[in-house]
């Protein structure tokens, strides 16, 4: 039986993620869809995206909307880290201008009873719908599905909101391992769920987003995240899609989750990416634009996107983006320019 | 002439902050002035720190009480980072909860007339009279002064209040790095003066408070950011004081820092101990305890501790310390429990 969509393998995105020489250095945007674009903004209005995305029609046109703007050579689903916890009843929104917030946060072990396993066709079909009709109009452009890793997910449903120094998380994490590890290995087959079937519906690739992990020391990582975090990633491998491990802040973090299993380690700007280079030898790298550096005029903007293809010298294996997501005061002219930079200098031959 | 205070020549403090062999590990928390102890709510109430501050005996009470609670080896001067510009009329006020909030933000070369000289005699003489109470009351225990560092002053003026992506701070110091250096230069004034003030008042050591400059890729701290540190750290030289540099997330900027003419370098647990250490040959190194994990039960935080010391290996230069300031919601006890774990097993012999 024929694919049920085009042949995607010479794509730039895929073969940069395989580590593999490609066309041309493919770039895309976290926080691509939505955020900063006005064509977004007259869609959707106000309102929880938890709304928004329960509308396939909707969420389809969304994370289409940056790849004709742009010519992006991905798509990313527009979606949040929190569907599936919120789309089993846990009780989470997201507050425009917050974050997600958790109305009765995880607390205690009998707080494990109100983490279900994840059913993503009953629960949340809406996903897998938006994937197929992102992937119809796509054509030759992959899209990636992603999932929150269960250390950042779990930060959200402890904390009950956003943090800066992550507390109670890591007071469980340190007071009450065992239940902290019960609830990783909860939300890493929840991240497992929504991932299959992501990819099942026509994802070409998937991004495990631990934005959160850079504010854990390295052992403490490798003992307490890292497991839960590798089980998504080979529960995964079967599937054949690159998958790529994001997080911030994360220097120092970088060669374990290369080891988490990724194919692609995201690196923000903290870290130049000759150095990250360095400490993630024979998997391929993801980034690392200061969004921040967006802001500033054309001529700053073209000369740190002209650095990071510079840093990394042509080698295979590179995914241009930022090192965090799209800042929704951003011009989106911008990006487009960095995109078209980004095709005609960068190269990918090795 | 004799001196106003004692000889403090062989205080742990200055033994490790000069990289010297010491009769302990010295031991002292960023933050243990306020916050979290009950001693020090129950006698300043709700309200700005700008109040406080501007009372000497409240002020040296507050800086007091730490010492005699936990027996750390430094007091650190109760007061506040934007002191300086609050104290020339910038218009900076410390909202409780929040942070620093700056009525007009700086944005433009205009507002360059808004910050004219600080003279600290003049414009903040409570704190010199603050210093001097508590240096009076303190016998053996060096005082730290402190100041905030030019960047992380500027996020905040420029910014008008705390900030996750200092994307105006960022845009600003890329698109017109000229004002942003004349930002930093005139901060940078401003610093030296109210650091050589507290010192001639008795202050026995300095740390620069650049909190968020691990915000920044390397090389834009290097061309942007250093030089105006520099100055600061050149300035207090011929103080003979130890010069301590802090900031979080400088895995990446930890030999830039040193190099900006600290003796001591300031270490986050996102970098373990024994490879910051690498990273900074022949330099002192304070740090690294994540402040979240004195969240957990003692054995934890024992352990933790442990392997801060372990990492250090008795090497001299080591002050130990949390990585970043003391949570507020912390059970005071606990830290008096690192102190005297510290005291007992620590080795500062080499």
């Amino acid at each position: 039986m024929p694919p049920a969509h085009p042949d995607l393998s010479d794509a730039p995105l895929l073969r940069a993620c395989r580590g593999l020489p490609a066309s041309r250095v493919p770039v895309w945007f976290m926080r691509q869809a939505g955020r900063s674009l006005p064509e977004y903004r007259a869609l959707r209005g106000t309102g929880s995206i938890l709304d928004a995305i329960q509308d396939p029609a909707l969420s389809a046109e969304i994370t289409l909307q940056p790849v004709r703007r742009y010519g992006v050579d991905a798509a990313i689903l527009y979606s949040d880290i929190v569907v599936p916890a919120f789309a089993i009843g846990f009780g989470v929104d997201v507050t425009p201008g917050v974050g997600p917030v958790v109305a009765e946060p995880f607390r205690t072990k009998a707080d494990l009873d109100r983490l279900r396993p994840f059913e993503p066709g009953d629960d949340a079909p809406y996903v897998a719908e938006t994937v197929r009709l992102v992937v119809a109009e796509l054509g030759a452009t992959p899209l990636i599905g992603f999932a929150g890793a269960p250390f950042t997910v779990a930060s959200y449903l402890i904390e009950g909101r956003p943090s800066r120094t992550y507390g109670l998380t890591k007071a469980m994490l340190h007071g009450d391992p065992e239940l902290f590890g019960a609830l990783l290995d909860r939300l890493a087959d929840m991240a497992i769920a929504s991932l299959l079937a992501q990819v099942e519906a026509g994802a070409s690739a998937i991004q495990l987003f631990d934005s959160w992990a850079g504010a854990l020391a390295p052992d403490v990582y490798r003992d307490h995240v890292l497991p839960a975090s590798a089980k998504v990633f080979a529960a995964l491998e079967a599937t054949g899609v690159p998958r790529i491990h994001f997080g911030v802040g994360t220097g120092e973090l970088l060669p374990l989750m290369a080891d988490a299993g990724a194919d692609v380690v995201g690196v923000d700007w903290r870290v130049p990416l000759d150095v990250a280079r360095d400490r993630l030898p024979g998997k391929a790298v993801q980034g690392n634009l200061d969004p921040a550096v967006c802001l500033a005029p054309w001529e700053v903007v073209a000369d740190r996107t002209r650095d990071v293809l510079r840093r990394n010298a042509g080698r295979p294996g590179h995914v241009f983006n930022l090192g965090h997501g799209v800042l929704p005061e951003l011009d989106p002219g911008v990006l487009a320019q960095v995109v078209d930079l980004v095709h005609a200098e960068g190269r990918a031959d090795g």
